[in-house]
């Protein structure tokens, strides 16, 4: 039985890993694009600025590793064609730049997504860079060692472009930051991006919300970029607009693409091709709270989901029957000393999938306010306002790692307000306040449905 | 409607601050032996040492505080009756020696725990204390302002023994504990009983384990302490065996007392006094993972169940309808630099419960390997074999509070260990691996799992 396992990301290495355990007879290969397998993507924007200090550290185990276990993973080969009638794949390696046809019994298609590129005047100067790969941080890295920048812009005010805006401030320069959106982290509700925001101007950052990049305007290589009628200095950019999945290999090959844009997969991360699984960021999901399509390209998702595709892969036919259930939408970020996380549905995204909801929040101290080096930490609750079941929660500042992963936990409990009020937390000055944030915020909630028995609307 | 609460602490001011809000116009008053309301005990430890700077921070609200709330709070007066046929109390002030008669409407015992005083002897020397009140830190300050003692013997090695040990090292003490079972920290497992007394015994905390202190020996002040043979010098002594519900005051006027010792109420918070509800450490609750009564004195749970005994006092008679479901047994503390957190069940606890279970633990990091700072945490996790349930979780390490707080909100909300393998928490490198040690964890009991389906008996 021979398994083969288009990229070599964070869903690919897991499905061979899974694979290998669940068969260890199994012949399984590997292909990967990009010179390097398992790569740590998550962690390239802190590789720019040293808080990572060496670059194999983000490779988290290279194709001889992977050698070991019997895996084994062909880099700088690229999967062309998949011929499902055949269950033959036509692969480049794109060293030599031939072409050789390749076979497969079972097939996992983790192809990951692409950064979007804009297509803005000036998109071809010098020192314009999208951040998605490893090679990328190189290209980047190489520049910054060669023309010493010392401003410079990204565009974006997401995770990534957020990201990135704190690891070039570290790296001593300068930086704006434009979004096109009348606001940053727009996952967010408004009280979230506004800290957010906040942060970052605190940091230095020049924000500039609710504008689009007009063009990049250089000699050769980048020095101003234009926008709402000005221009701005800036000697290196950063795209960070977004990112596509990589459909289309497995699309000519028959597989569906649902309505996210994302590849279409049943819970047992199969296609609609016989015999081939995907995995990662190239698929969609279901959202549990909204019970839509969803997609959520995410690392810990990504090995989620390779874990499931790789073990369906490698059970014996009918056997197939491991589930992967869906995601909540769960996220973090860090911006400077300001964690940000979400799980579940903001307010407009609730809206958007029907409910109507009502919100609580509370500023909160992450320990005892008599215990030293408290922090403060801002929840929100959002709950369902008929039935009272948790929709979601935002949290930003310290400890907002931990209330969102309960909340998360809430969520995929599918629990309500009230459970929140009475929840059996751990206290203890050095860890929160006595009543945890998450129990705060629930206990004004309460109040909010209370009243809302008597008489009184409640939906803000 | 006259509203009497019996003590003043968590759980009294709680339900007093809870019934204002709820009936605005009625009498409230509360009764509290000690001479301030409204103290933080869990901080009384830290205190002792400096860590928290001001006794005044432990007084979360004085009695002029609660007045401008329209609650009179009458410290130094010690409820000696309760009689339930004229609804009255016989109440002494302390200061005078005066008793007198009160009456109440509707009334709630808030009568806490008490310090259990070992009976060995040489226990009435000077320089042997509990540590329970706040004038229990105000006499052992001024005891070591007094006498500078260089060596401290810590009796008892649960949360309150390990706390105070801590901070009697922070003090520039030579410590020694002595904890009659074969480890500290038992209501943990041995693996976590193991990192506790491992990172005492590195902060230079001499431990002895299965001995019992036999005697104090002294010229007025204590000097030595004996046990196992041996003689240990110390100046100073904690007593921290434990605590013990004061139920005399409410059974005396025919309030039960449960299989735990603690008084016995409904999910309501009643007993079986009409007009008399009873909260916090005084009472009894229910364990939501084993189902059977469970004694849970500690400050957050004191609060929640405040809330709703206070709520009913003040409701219209019919109406007294909220309801406090229980607890999962959650607690954490500090030893040093290591968090030690659980819920729900240890395996002995589940064995003495009834479960035959299985259990995984992992040795994780707290952020992604490559991210700077990253430290280690330890985590078990505790599932029913025959259904797969959660029962119960333990963690010692960097981060520990996070994930025992997702373990309970997974046990408040009855999750098997299948639940967690796919469950969507929040991943960024700062804040986790790309896997929380819940995830790993959960998917090392789900291999115990699949091999148990294939016969081989997963058991330990």
């Amino acid at each position: 039985m021979r398994l083969v396992v288009v990229g070599g990301v964070a869903a690919g290495t897991k499905a061979a890993s899974r694979a290998r355990r669940v068969d260890p007879g199994m012949e399984i290969t590997v292909y990967q694009e990009e010179p390097e397998p398992s790569i740590s993507e998550c962690g390239l924007p802190y590789l720019l600025s040293g808080v990572v200090r060496r670059r194999d550290q983000l490779v988290a185990r290279t194709p001889e590793k992977f050698a070991e276990q019997g895996i084994e993973v062909k880099v700088r080969h690229r999967v062309e064609g998949i011929h499902p009638n055949t269950k033959t794949l036509t692969v480049r390696d794109t060293t030599t730049g031939d072409a050789f046809e390749d076979r497969y019994d079972r097939l996992v298609v983790a192809t990951g997504a692409r950064a979007v590129l804009p297509s803005i005047p000036g998109s071809d100067l010098d020192g314009i860079f999208p951040i998605r790969f490893l090679t990328d941080t190189d290209r980047i890295m190489a520049y910054v060692e060669d023309r010493s920048p010392q401003r410079a812009l990204v565009v974006g005010g997401g995770y990534i472009g957020l990201e990135v805006a704190e690891n070039l401030c570290r790296m001593g320069m300068k930086v704006s930051l434009v979004e096109g959106e009348d606001r940053v982290a727009l996952a967010y509700g408004p009280e979230v991006s506004r800290r957010v925001a906040a942060e970052l101007e605190a940091n230095g950052v020049d924000i500039f919300t609710g504008e689009r990049v007009e063009g990049f305007v250089g000699d050769g290589r980048v020095r101003t970029v234009s926008f709402g009628g000005t221009e701005c200095e800036a000697e290196l950019v950063i795209l960070g607009v977004g990112i596509r999945p990589n459909v289309e290999l497995a699309q000519d090959a028959g597989a569906e693409v649902g309505t996210t844009g994302a590849l279409r997969v049943d819970r047992r991360m199969r296609t609609a091709i016989p015999d081939v699984w995907a995995a990662g960021d190239c698929v969609e999901t279901t959202n549990l709270v909204g019970g839509r399509p969803d997609w959520a390209p995410l690392g810990d998702t990504a090995n989620q989901m390779g874990r499931v595709a790789g073990t369906n892969a490698a059970s014996p036919a009918g056997e197939d029957t491991l589930e992967f259930p869906g995601v909540l939408g769960t996220g973090i970020f860090k911006a400077f000393d300001l964690g940000v996380g979400k799980t579940g549905l903001s307010e407009e995204e609730a809206a958007d999938a029907g409910f109507e909801t009502v919100s609580a929040d509370v500023e909160a101290r992450d320990r005892a306010g008599y215990y030293p080096g408290a922090g403060k930490v801002f929840l929100k609750l959002i709950a369902d306002a008929k039935t009272g079941r948790l929709l979601g929660a935002e949290a930003a500042g310290s400890g907002a790692d931990k209330l969102i992963d309960v909340c998360a936990t809430a969520l995929w409990g599918r629990l309500s307000y009230p459970d929140l009020v009475d929840i059996d937390l751990a206290y203890s000055p050095p860890y929160g306040p006595a009543l945890s944030p998450v129990i705060q915020a629930a206990t004004i909630l309460s109040g909010k449905f209370d009243r809302a028995r008597e008489g009184v609307r409640v939906t803000e």
